[in-house]
Parts: structure tokens; C-alpha cells; sequence
């Protein structure tokens, strides 16, 4: 099964494409979207055409996206929701069921932990990708969402714990 | 000119038709686009085709959102972000400039007052484009957001008085 991570973000969203053989997993592809510019529409068009072009070019059976809460300021909050909105949008309309996990649900199942710092996800990515070349944080955590659902498709038991 | 005004919302996103002529305004059309269900990706994937479809039968040569900030808690506005999202990414994949108007400045210049609550705005979107049937509250909104953007790209006065 291939699986299509993203991690989204108005200025920067990051993704990864991974193949998961049972409990085996292989790294295919990881990148970040950049849109930058005052004006939200052309931006949000760019995202949109950039994460199309990712899913044509790869692929996928199944996709992810990062579930996150910000909670500093509500316009912060609102243009995160924007790229999100973008970043469901388009794995959706390709007929993919997309997974959401809540970051405290991707570090326990990458690292074990719910509370791990980003160094300690990175470092467990690589781990679980044997020579994978990271485009950047945002891709890192793109994978790591990738891989979360590649647990969450395929171990019940990884489900369970998600759950607990 | 023909201009489309969005009031976005993940439940029902309100839409509205309208075309000035000068400092004459005409009602075209409006509605509620609904989407429901547990699932978020299907629910955007329908809100932006309800919108596409909106846009293709009426082909607006401009577009407005209004720029809702919620200040409840970080979920709602997360949500709300979701919808806005699509509900720029339409007409601007269309190639429109999509005005966003905060809810203040739409009553300013729909009802002369910036806190004119809901009946206000309703009443006078009704003065404004006579014989208009509206198909609810989000659609009353939607039409006040597109008489907004009318008043804004016609009326250098409106736009002195929006930043005053």
C-alpha cells in the first residue's frame, strides 16, 4: 500500500509518500509545498496545484494529514484551517480515504511517545526509512504522518493503542 | 459587473449573486450550499463542487469572502478555516480577485453601522436588491458580502470610508 502524509501549513506544507509491505515499510518520495505572496487565493491556488501534481505523480492508495490545534491566536488558527482545508481537499477528490491524527497520536506511534521532541521523530523516521533524504522538517513530519497510518491501516493493536 | 459573494461555513455556506451597474444593484441569485456527515474530506470535496457549479452557471467577474475570525475555541475556527479555504479556492482557481471583507466593515457599508446586527442587514440587503428572494440567513450574508465588494470596487469613497 502506498500512503501520501501531509503536514500542512499555509507558508510550508510538507508530504511524504511511502510504501508499507505488511510491516515493512520503504520510503518513495518526500517534499514541502512553499506559497508565499499577500494574497490568500493565488496562494491557496498554488497549494492546491502543488499537492495535485504530488498525487498524480505518485499515486497513492491511502493518505494522512496532521490534526493540528493551534492555539495562540484565532488568525493564526483560521489560515492554518485554510491550507488543512486545501490539504484534505485534494486527496479527497481523488476518491482516497484520508486518515486525521492528532500529533500527540503520530509521535506515540512513530516514537512511542506521545510528548517526543521533533529531533526525536526525525531520528526515528530515518530509522524506520533507511536512507531517506529529508526535504526539511515539514517533510519530515509528513512522513511521519505517513507512517502512523501505515500503522493504523494495518495493525489493529496499533489502533488500540492510538485509542488508549 | 457580476459579483459572487461567499459566506463561509462548514455546514451551510451561504451564496450570493448580484450585478452592478454604477451605483445600481440587481439581484441574480443565492443559496446554501449544505454538506454533512461525519467524514471531513467528503464534506469539503462537496462544498467545492456545490461552489464550482455555483460559479460555472453564474461566471462572476469578481468574488468576495468574508473574513470570519472565531474566537470560541481553536476547533471551531479550525473548521471554519476548512471551508474558507475552499470557498477562496474556487473563484480564484477561476482566475477571480476574491475580496475578503471582515464582518464589520460589510455592515459599515451595507447598513452605514459596523455592530447593525442580523434583521438590519437583512432588511437592507432586501432595500437593496428589490423583489429578492432569500433562501436563508447564510445567503442574506453571502448577498451583504457581494454588495460589499460592489460598493468597494465602484466607490472610492467606500473604500476611504471602509479604511476610516
Amino acid at each position: 500500500m502506498r500512503i501520501l502524509g501531509i503536514d500542512p501549513g499555509l507558508r510550508h506544507t510538507g508530504w511524504g509518500v511511502i510504501e508499507s509491505h505488511g510491516s515493512r515499510l520503504t520510503h518513495v518520495a518526500n517534499g514541502i509545498c512553499h506559497s508565499e505572496g499577500a494574497d490568500l487565493g493565488p496562494r491557496l491556488v498554488s497549494l492546491f496545484d502543488q499537492l495535485d501534481a504530488v498525487l498524480r505523480r505518485y499515486a497513492p492508495d491511502g493518505a494522512a494529514v496532521e490534526q493540528t490545534f493551534v492555539n495562540r491566536d484565532g488568525a493564526g488558527t483560521l489560515k492554518l484551517g485554510q491550507a488543512r482545508g486545501i490539504a484534505m481537499l485534494v486527496p479527497s477528490r481523488a476518491g482516497l480515504e484520508v486518515g486525521e491524527y492528532a500529533p500527540n497520536a503520530v509521535k506515540k506511534t512513530v516514537v512511542g511517545v506521545g510528548h517526543a521532541d521533533k529531533r526525536q521523530v526525525d531520528h526515528m523516521v530515518r530509522l524506520q526509512l533507511p536512507g531517506v533524504e529529508i526535504a526539511g522538517p515539514d517533510a519530515a513530519d509528513a512522513l511521519a504522518v505517513a507512517i502512523c497510518h501505515a500503522h493504523h491501516v494495518t495493525s489493529p493493536a496499533a489502533r488500540a493503542r492510538l485509542r488508549a
